[in-house]
């Protein structure tokens, strides 16, 4: 997501300013403290000394920038309150644990965006500055009208995110399930014990992790998307992934999901295995193009970065010309025309 | 170890502001980010939250005190590279590991004491302005003249340990061994595969993790500690504890051991196991009082104290009175007269 909104900044004219790994490819200057990122290294790394690393780096170039936009959890929150520089944090994820409204309360002052309103509301102590949606490059998924009979389901396996639920679904309706999941170690005693035993069906196929070709393909080609959560989402990606392709969903009406979906034009929203059943049968009803427009309307990463631009500028005192700074495993800077 | 060493200035009369968990007990004046420890919390915390907070604290007063003292591992690092007080840090982990020369490397100038100077040589390119070693207060544990007749291992239970080694030392020595161990998650499986099987012996007796106070017994009452490590031991506290006792300690000749040792007066240093079979043979050879001397010569908690304040005087500016602060999960600020 930092990738698509640092791209969607320079496209807009923006001098941006990233920190992250010397593998990152992009548009912004890049100011990298490691070749690799710390996931794709052949040894375990010691991820905290990176951060300070970087953070350092942050701070030494702080009067470079006009704002610094943080991606990364809190390390920087004492840093940030002593710089200068306005600094804004992104929060990605779930909010509602006791040791984040502690340190909300501390760091009062500290300006966070939501990814969602529902994931704003789960911590109100904070110094919210602006609820800003995800959004994908405009050319990022195809869209496909013509999709093939399965259904697809997208995600981690994790019991949350209730893979149960959609292969029940997908058997209701007695149509095939593309399953593209990852198993995290933490969540591999769940797959073996409750998700592998309802694998063994003619109609179910479990694909493991799919890379970003292959998902547009499995998602282009899917007649609905099946989102059963059981959890507070943040935001829920690849509801906007499916809705790029035109393809609709079928999602639970938890965590930011009525607020991504438009219940009827990009899918549905249910509560419950009857009501989802009956929307996976009915989804026929659903105009792809339609889908399709409704992404282009809210989801695209240009309109993420116009949102952004407007939390910079409010923050940024007005000297000329407005930089800006984004950090998120990462961090950039960007320079506004006056 | 950071409690010894508050104590211990404080008893010094020096004036020491330790930043540590609500239930820590100090002499030292207390700034607490949250009521208890982390260890001991009902449901699980996340940690780096609550060093966050404590490290904007510390930036918060930095200026009340004359050199501030870190026990914590390296997130203060950009703070204290701009903070007006002096700030050191001691670092009390295996050093070999790639990130921490790119760490000293990039922080180049950040000083940093060594707990053994085998430690110290590991990581060169850090900026060392001491080796200190680790001290107990002295009536921690009581010397015992009259030991049984068992030898004891006290430790976590892991590869690097080698209770294995203990085990045949031991049965060499037709000598009863109580263990007093730690099994951490992490070796739970090297513990069930290699160590369970040779604890069906008469002569082992695997008692599990133990209190303070019983450590003093089970120290103090046994003919030898065997410490026959396999690792590159940054200090090995419980050798210094059995000193305290008077018990002497057959430990291999690894990381601090020959530094920390006293050979043929706290005990003997082997390089094998035949070596080591003949040391514990010949255990009664060493004078327990003599053994106790030596402790009391060198690992005093008074001593170490002294160390650092001479640390801290090179540290802190001249400034009529000297103020110092230590950080350890935890942070403290001595003041010294003049």
């Amino acid at each position: 997501m930092v990738s698509y909104l640092t791209e969607a900044l320079v496209a807009g004219g923006h001098d941006v300013t990233l920190f992250a790994s010397g593998d990152s490819v992009t548009s912004a200057d890049l100011v990298a403290v490691r070749d690799r990122s710390l996931r794709n290294h052949p040894r375990p790394c010691d991820p905290a000394v990176w951060h300070t690393i970087m953070l350092d780096e942050v701070s030494r170039r702080a009067d470079q920038f006009d704002v610094i936009h943080f991606h990364v959890d809190c390390t920087h929150y004492p840093m940030a309150r002593r710089c200068l520089t306005p600094c804004v944090t992104t929060l990605h994820g779930r909010l509602d644990l006791p040791d984040l409204a502690a340190l909300h309360q501390h760091f009062a002052e500290h300006p966070v965006v939501a990814i969602s309103n529902a994931q704003r509301r789960l911590l109100p102590q904070a110094n919210w500055c602006a609820t800003v949606h995800h959004g994908l490059p405009l050319a990022l998924y195809d869209f496909n009208g013509t999709p093939q009979d399965y259904f697809a389901f997208v995600g981690r396996v994790s019991p949350e995110k209730r893979l149960d639920r959609a292969i029940e679904i997908a058997l209701a309706c007695n149509t095939r399930l593309r399953i593209a999941a990852k198993v995290d170690a933490a969540d591999r005693n769940y797959f073996e014990t409750v998700i592998r035993p309802l694998l063994n069906h003619p109609l179910i196929a479990f694909e493991g992790e799919v890379g970003d070709g292959d998902k547009n393909a499995l998602l282009g080609n899917a007649r609905a998307l099946l989102f059963p959560i059981d959890w507070p989402e943040p935001f829920g990606l690849v509801m906007i992934e499916a809705m790029a392709c035109g393809t609709p969903v079928v999602a639970y009406a938890r965590g930011a999901v009525p607020e991504v979906m438009d219940h009827g034009v990009s899918g549905f929203v249910v509560s419950n295995q009857s009501q989802a059943i009956e929307a996976a049968r009915s989804i026929g009803e659903i105009d792809r193009q339609a889908c399709r427009r409704g992404f282009e309307r809210r989801y695209v990463s240009s309109i993420m970065a116009s949102e952004y631009v407007k939390v910079y500028e409010s923050l940024a005192r007005r000297r000329g010309t407005v930089k800006l700074r984004s950090v998120g495993g990462t961090d950039h800077v960007i320079r506004t025309p006056g």
